[in-house]
Formats: structure tokens, sequence, C-alpha cells
């Protein structure tokens, strides 16, 4: 029934639409009956329109089908997949485009590296809040990681469709490149001797580097961290707080990368 | 088949064990065959001896059943559902108890008001924060608010087992006793106006206030509150910035939540 792939939600729809990043938009359904009465259709469909889309109506029914009973809220899109580029060095990015240089209002890049992330809802959490906090863009592994799918736009609640995100073969080249080309490169892992992440500060451009969710980061890839830092769990003056007596002793990844960026990208006072 | 609830999960079912906190554990249900030998089945049986549970070997397809296919990771316990107690004052809560005692490791203590928080993967996601961060407890609507379920066990990583969660018939009335009791209520909420998150300190006994998913906090809630806080998104000097262009102008409930507290508990300096 699609010819690409099958985008759902307001903001996944909307976003898609209004970035324009896919090649092809094909179809735009809308929910028709109570269900699926939103404020914002028209607008939608008059920028479907603009891009050449077939708009359809449908039952909630066939939306369901369409979208494999995900919560759609009344709308999908059939585009094409948005495929990653690939990336060697942050410096061929950061050097050139408008949409570079708007989000250079920082004195400094930040960029966020994802070491094998591979559950869409945390890959969307993550892409979400980038988005939220501006940061440049975001580099994947080509394996192993989540693509970017509906599911994952979804979960980022539509920043999928805008903020860049580029993949490479060999994360832990790409990070030495990184650090020759200037950057701290600083890796989120939870091990003694860590500095605390509410230490750094963003005095230099630096991409942070996150690992899987089970895993952590891989060998190399902590290796060709310049700093290692980890998030602090309540403090415990008389070694008999609550968390040493239980086995939950984690964040999950896409709360801790929040936590990182946002030290990262609003810390006031130029610490260390 | 079960007499009380199903918690289902690894960690959830170790921590309800661990913890204790339910009335009667009823049944243990492991997956028998290779899917479901994991290397702590030994110590979980124990300690579910020891809790006077009966042991059921199952198939993986029984404990899909018995939990509505969620992700049972080859473990499910049948036991008595938690209920969440009601609370007046945190001067209650703070002044007596082994428990209290433990979690005071801090000047300060720091307590949790969620306002209709109603998505049981978001409330998990709070909870698993709050208790990582060993923050000293947690206040929720009583109507209009997750209730403390199998999946929202599942959600926290466990961690559900172990934090204070209360309840309150009426938030506003609650806070406004917290203000008169001497805390620092903090409303999380993205007003002009607001100071920066990144501004807060513990600096004396505080709630920290998150309203619902959708609708943010409820005006009665809001005035309540002795101070309104809210998290920067990126900076933007020019007035041209990604964000402004884009219907994503948001953070996930449980990613705001866990910067917030963050702050809270990781700041070094005390500002104002």
């Amino acid at each position: 029934m699609a010819l690409g792939e099958v985008i759902f939600g307001q903001n996944p729809v909307k976003e898609a639409m209004l970035q324009n990043k896919r090649d092809e938009f094909y179809r735009l359904w809308i929910q028709e009956g109570d269900g699926g009465s939103y404020s914002s259709d028209e607008k939608m469909i008059a920028r479907a329109k603009e891009l050449g889309c077939t708009i359809s109506y449908a039952t909630k029914h066939d939306l369901n089908m369409l979208t494999e009973s995900r919560p759609h809220q009344g709308v999908a899109l059939d585009c094409t997949p948005l495929e990653m580029d690939s990336i060697e060095s942050l410096l061929e990015e950061n050097g050139s485009g408008d949409d570079a240089e708007t989000r250079r209002d920082r004195e400094h890049p930040l960029w966020l590296a994802l070491d094998e992330i591979i559950d869409p809802q945390n890959f969307g959490a993550i892409l979400r809040t980038a988005h939220f906090l501006n940061i440049n863009g975001v580099v994947v592994c080509a394996k192993n990681s989540a693509p970017l799918s509906p599911v994952v736009s979804k979960a980022s609640s539509g920043a999928m469709e805008s903020i860049k995100v580029y993949q490479t073969n060999a994360m832990h080249k790409f990070l030495a490149k990184c650090v020759d080309d200037g950057f701290n490169v600083v890796g989120l892992a939870n091990q003694s001797g860590a500095e605390n992440v509410s230490d750094l500060s963003l005095n230099q451009p630096t991409v942070l580097v996150v690992g899987n969710e089970g895993s952590g980061l891989r060998t190399n890839v902590r290796r060709a961290c310049s700093r290692i830092a980890k998030i602090e769990g309540g403090s415990d003056k008389n070694g008999a707080g609550a968390n040493k007596t239980t086995s939950v002793e984690s964040l999950n990844v896409s709360v801790a990368t929040a936590i990182a960026l946002f030290q990262l990208t609003n810390t006031n006072a130029v610490k260390t």
C-alpha cells in the first residue's frame, strides 16, 4: 500500500513536511470522523499539496493497519526513508553551510556520538533532547545502531526530521580524528576515577560520547576519548545509602545523555 | 491464574522480593529452557522461598500470557499490589524512621511532586532517576496519576519497589503546606520570566514540582509554588535558531525532571 515508509503522529508528519529532507512525499492519510479532526489539519494538507502529495482520508482502522497499531494520532505519511550521510571529520561539517551557521550560536560546537544505541525509543528520546538543546548534530555507528525509522521519529516527537544525523563505519577512528581536530571528546561512563559530569563545561569544541544501553562504551571507543565523565548518584556519606542495597544502579541512557548535554549547554561559569 | 498482580522483568522481580514492601508474595514463575536461564535464578529462587512463595516453571508462551506479552525477561511474580500511603506534610515523613535517616545524607531533603503524570513509562522513568539520585521520595496526586502498576515497575527498572511514593488528595494544598513548613517549592514550567534551572541549588529543603505530559502544571498548583524554573533550550543569539522554525519545542517530562533533579543534587557551589 505504501511506496516508501509510513511515518505517523502529528509532530513527525508535520516536521517531515516542514523540513523537507526526504526525497519524495507520496501520500498523506488523515483520519476521517471525530477522532481525526485536529486543528492543524488544514495547514498540514496545504503543505502536503505543496509537496505534491496525494491526500487520502482513512478510517481509524486503516491507519492502525498502516502503522501497525502504533500511536498515529490520526495522521500518517508515505515518504522515502531518511538516510544518514557518512562523515569522517567534524571539520568538514562545521566549516560550511547556512544551517551550520545558524546553529553555531554558541562559542563552541557541541556534537553527540552514539556508540551502538539500539533501542528506537532511546534513540528517539535522545534526538528530541539534542534538538531541544540545539546541539550541532549527532554521529552514530553505521552498524548495530537503530536506523532512522518511523518509530524513532515518533519517539523524537519529530526532532529526527530536522536534526543532522551522520554515520561512521569506525567510531573509534572517527573520535580519534575529532581529538586530532581539536575536539574535547568526553565519554560518558560510570567508572571509578571518572570526573563528575557537573564539572564539565563547553569551553572548547566538544563531542559527548554515549554507549550502548546494556554494555556501555566499547573498549576501543573508550580509549579514543580524551576524558571520561560519570553521573554521580545520590551522595552517601556513611556508606549505607539505599543505592548500595539494590540492583537499580543506573540511569536510562536517554536520561543520562540529557543530563550531560544540559550540563554542557548551560554552564555559565567556565570551569577547569 | 494470579491471586494478586503479576510483576515481570528481572529487576522488578528481584527488587520486589529484596525490598519486601508488598504484603504477600504468592508465586514466582521462571521460564524453563534456554531462554529463561539467568545466572541470578538461584538467588532469586532462594529469596522467593524465604518469602513463602511457590516456585513454578513455565514456558515462554505461558509467561507471555501472564504478562500480556510484555518484556518479562523470563520471570514473573504474583504478589499483592503496592499501595500509596497518603501524606499531608513532609515534616511527618522526614522526622522519623530508619529509612529517612539513611537517605538524609544531604544537608537538605529533596522531594519530587508529580502533578498528574499519567503515562506509566514516564512515571517509571522518573522513579528510576529519582531513586538513582537518592532523593527523599515522591508525592503524586491521588487522582489522574498513573498507579503503581507492574508496567511502571518495569519502566523504573525496579526502582518503584524501593523508593517512597505517597499520594495527596489536593496537590495545591499539600504544596502550600510544604511552603509553610519551610520548603522551597520549585515548579518546573516553560514560562517567560521563569528562572533558569541551572541557577537552582539545594540550599534549603526543596520540593520540585512537575506537571502533566500535555498540559503542564495546573494553575492552582503553579500558584502554590514559591518559584518557577524552566529548562533553557538552545541559545539563539540571532533569533533564527532551529528551534524557532519547528514544532518540537519541548523535552519529554522524564528528561526534564532528570535535568532538574540532577541540577539540585549536584550543585557544588551555593548560589542565590
